[in-house]
């Protein structure tokens, strides 16, 4: 397995943030959370040239801001507003983990966020845009000095409610659009997935990736299908940023083979699966942390078991 | 691909029944449905030795028998109660598919049936147990002059709840469990069905197979896991029979190429999900009662490329 051997930037914007989650297993009082934390982090296991947009308040702990580029994290592009408070979200799983409420919401620092990102941001050959509210995610894209060879897109169903038409725009400029399933449903008012698929693809992205928890995540193109399972866990103990782990493992393999193939990007999927199922297994980022080379390897295997069968169609 | 070029026998015993469906695509009146039907039906297309057991009224259709005859399906263990009345079921499936109310119920000749195996039945190389009392699929075990290479024994919730005990016994007799993931979690009481499969594969069976509907399925045994994925459809019409032509392309697959071994279970595995595929397509038995060889290898093929990658983890 290569890992980090290619001298790709990524750009990701997304929310920077404290959660406090309750889930089945247990409760955390606030821990550092949001998209583009996790989405870096699961990325720099194969990409060392990450570019951080993001905004944090003055509660903000520096020395996560310090681990964060010992993780070779450029946060240049991260905003300290020393006199407001960070992003904050407080959720309640459900024992199914698949479905969550959410019990508080302080957008805080993010409600009048503008980024503004460094001149070295601003050329990358990869963009990934955390889920963020759609006319954030439009500005960054404006910032490009250059056409990235891929820009990958996070959503939410909020976006498809609150602001649809800057959605529609910034749905226009992306390579692959990543939702769930009950996400693509909404967006494309269609029960079946494929349909969806169909109806989603023709509103501008080329790819599209549907996730779906537990069931795994699909990748749709043209008329063609790929679908990686989730690897059966023992136990889910948090499901809070298995998405951005997915989308940062996806994008940090991307950005590490240099390659935009469908082919390439199926095993970018498996990598993303990867990285969702270490994710899940502790609260917060406490998995993604801490991850040597050798377990991702082991992780990718045991995907490989999972899925391998050996048919001849050949009389 | 090799199919139908073995000897071997699978003695199939289940339901042949009436069902009244209704599905948000339409709704039908009293057609042939069935475990057993769908099982031998699947089976067909790949193993030319299939002796069902099962028991109709004298309102069945002797056409329908004839039907089942011609694709090979020796009926000669089907049990005719002329002057009584064939099973019949009647539900209605929710917007999601994968969740349905029972309307009714009316045992009729499945009150009172006691198998009977014709001679011919009693040495097959493979026996398939249907959806069934346990008692009854205990009488079935009992039967058997030699031990088959493989039994195969589905079963449903309602057992679990009303006839455990005789359950438990059955499951002790058995390979091969297959059941869907909300009868893993009631049987195991475990949510986690990686949990589930090891509690319920210290119960009896060698091997568990946990249907999933649209999200596929995994079959355990030791440590090993595999997974098979749904095929992603358009429309899913009716999934009546889903879980039967699963079970019945599983075992006729098996049975035709003569193999157990873990991988072949695999292979088998696809071929199951390959049937299910071609059953839901249409109302009742429809699509599974009328397939061409050339169809089937090209759902295959649909497969393999659904889940197919390519990652050397070689250095």
């Amino acid at each position: 397995m290569k890992l980090s051997n290619s001298t790709s930037t990524i750009t990701v914007v997304g929310t920077v943030a404290f959660d406090a989650l309750e889930t089945p297993f247990g409760k955390t009082d606030k821990i550092v959370g949001g998209a583009a934390t996790y989405i870096s982090l699961a990325a720099s296991y194969f990409c060392k040239h990450i570019n951080l947009v993001s905004v944090v308040g003055g509660d903000f702990p520096k020395q996560q801001i310090a681990l964060m580029e010992s993780k070779g994290i450029n946060t240049e592009g991260l905003q300290i507003k020393e006199n407001e408070k960070t992003f904050f979200w407080s959720g309640k799983y459900h024992l199914d983990m698949n479905t969550r409420d959410t019990i508080d919401t302080q957008l805080n620092v993010l409600a009048t966020f503008e980024p503004v990102l460094p001149e070295g941001y601003r050329s990358p050959e990869f963009l990934m845009l955390g889920n963020l509210m759609p006319s954030v995610q439009m500005m960054v894209i404006q910032q490009m000095k250059t056409r990235p060879k891929l820009i990958v897109m996070d959503t939410m169903n909020f976006w498809m409610e609150q602001a649809r038409p800057a959605l529609d725009e910034v749905m226009k400029q992306v390579d692959v659009l990543s939702i769930n399933d009950a996400e693509a449903r909404e967006l494309s008012n269609e029960y079946s997935l494929v349909k969806a698929a169909k109806k989603i693809l023709a509103m501008g992205p080329k790819y599209l990736i549907i996730k779906k928890g537990e069931h795994g995540a699909l990748l749709f193109h043209d008329n063609h299908v790929f679908f990686a399972p989730a690897l059966p866990l023992e136990d889910v103990f948090d499901p809070t940023g298995a998405g951005d782990s997915f989308a940062g493992g996806f994008i940090g393999y991307i950005a590490s083979t240099n390659d935009i193939s469908f082919d390439n990007m199926k095993r970018a999927i498996i990598y993303g699966s990867a990285m969702a199922s270490f994710c899940v297994e502790k609260f917060g980022t406490e998995r993604i942390l801490h991850l040597e080379r050798a377990e991702i390897e082991e992780r990718i295997q045991e995907f490989i078991d999972l899925v391998q069968f050996d048919i001849s169609l050949v009389d």
